[in-house]
């Protein structure tokens, strides 16, 4: 590859973290800069990155080929996905499905003004995930589908337990069901309720004069995080979660059981099982970018998903080498 | 979906019977006509499908969107996928890794010029597992990839067998090393030999009169075909070669297990476990035949490989309903 593609992130937490770390593992990548809300002056920053307020994005219209947006769902992405993809193409891991297919239109059109490309919503869910129930369904039409989580970090229900009046600190790991994967994987295709895929665990700190029942009473009866599901708290202290629990491992498979012909049993399955949650995200937003850079050059504008970029526009390697080496 | 696409199937063996009935599992496709080398009258065919001769495809332009290819690709294909690709779009499921860059060449000339598109080299392994090899390398350019075949039966070495002097009859099974496997999904990246990947099952049935000691000579020293794995020979007779060894189960894995960030361990697997080899085999043709239909009305021509064509084109779903229930 002779030409560098030039990269800015926007957003410094893990995620941002990890993209920075992941375009150094692609030769055919170059950070051009950070941008973040904060104060660069005040951030604690690796020597050698060039660091700028979000605000002076516009200065790098025509320096950047691809921007990186490494915010939140909730509320960053929303606002910050259309106005940047007015000036850039973008790639980011918006996951919030139920809210894809108006973000996909806000962002569409900004792209679309700015005659930019914008692939959104990748990852490994919605991602690389979405990529095989599509490609399973397809393949197999008379069949179940099965997509579990885990065992994970889930932020979210994290986040939900450290609102319970008494808890200091704590984290919620998602686990599937064993032995219902098991039977999945054996050729069962059962009908299953929530409750009967996941496990949710809970790791808590209380505070020192907090009534540990109540806590645990709060958290499994927690409605829409925890209510529905078999629910474990257990109490442990400050310095166990920091030595065991501050990783953000995270995995997890589709599952698609179909048959062919005369009832053959067609079984497919694609599982991830990931050390760093984040920094996996970032690599998969990495490979988008590279894409992304490429159906620009081509002259492709608008809001992208991965169910719409051929999977060659992710590699490095020509055309000829993939089919000659991966085919 | 109102269009209904027309297929017409070359080769009626174990793959084109699939590609039968995987049609019927796809209400937006329609079969037009089997084409075979046999003379229709002579077939035992089923009822309400029509056989011609495959010389008579010519007279199928214009009434067939896209010709499958069913042939094998040892001879069949090399052929017949350039003389119908000036006729049809086609898809096909080339499989002899090492020849499919020159393949590609005579594909591509012939499709464009008939103005055609042509999908060659597809199925699951060219195929599937190559699309996963592609995409964890891209996301994951620090790693190791590995990709194991089994438990399954391989034809070219049953007929290998078929060929020793005093068989009868026999079947071969490839059988990936478990051990392996597990020590990979627990992070192992070790270097290894064709032999330490996989194992192969013999199950033979010998001439009365044959010399069985010898017969397990000549299978397990056969050069290329055995001589570097680890290979057992059961002798069976022909009634339990019928009752346990009629079925064509394959499957596998690719898995790809890399780094990112400081280190941290990321691993990808994808998977298939097939009680019908070319069941399955037909049910990807009939996928990427829905893509070759639509990338040609698009004005695409010229051949293609699954590393070409988005996602979304093997779905009869519309890309807002994709992104709304998949993504």
């Amino acid at each position: 590859m002779n030409t560098i593609i030039k990269v800015g992130i926007s957003g410094y937490g893990n995620l941002g973290k990890g993209v920075h770390q992941a375009i150094a593992q692609n030769p055919d990548m170059e950070l051009v800069a950070i941008f973040t809300r904060r104060d660069p002056q005040q951030l604690e920053t690796p020597p050698g990155i060039h660091f700028e307020h979000i605000s002076a994005a516009g200065q790098y219209i025509g320096r950047i080929d691809v921007m990186i947006l490494c915010g939140g769902s909730a509320t960053d992405l929303p606002e910050q996905t259309p106005q940047l993809a007015e000036m850039f193409n973008t790639v980011d891991s918006f996951d919030t499905h139920a809210k894809i297919p108006e973000f996909f239109q806000s962002v569409h059109q900004a792209a679309l003004a700015g005659g930019r490309l914008s692939v959104i919503s990748t990852g490994w869910d919605p991602g690389l995930f979405s990529m095989n129930r599509l490609l399973m369904e397809a393949v197999l039409p008379e069949g179940q589908e099965y997509t579990f989580w885990g065992p994970g970090v889930s932020q979210g229900h994290s986040d939900a337990i450290r609102r319970v009046p008494g808890v200091k600190a704590g984290v919620q790991y998602t686990v599937p069901v064993q032995t219902v994967i098991d039977g999945i994987r054996a050729g069962d295709t059962p009908k299953l309720e929530t409750r009967q895929k996941h496990r949710r665990e809970c790791f808590v700190v209380a505070q020192e004069d907090a009534d540990r029942e109540q806590i645990r009473e709060a958290i499994v009866n927690m409605p829409n995080y925890f209510a529905d599901y078999d629910t474990t708290v257990t109490f442990i202290t400050q310095e166990q979660l920091d030595a065991e629990h501050s990783g953000m491992p995270h995995g997890g498979f589709v599952i698609r059981s179909g048959a062919s012909g005369n009832g053959n049993k067609q079984i497919a399955e694609f599982g991830l099982k990931l050390e760093s949650n984040p920094e996996f995200t970032a690599s998969v937003l990495v490979a988008y970018a590279r894409a992304a850079f490429r159906l620009s050059q081509e002259g492709q504008q608008g809001a992208k998903t991965v169910f719409d970029i051929p999977l060659g526009y992710l590699s490095p390697k020509p055309a000829e080498e993939l089919r000659r080496e991966l085919l």
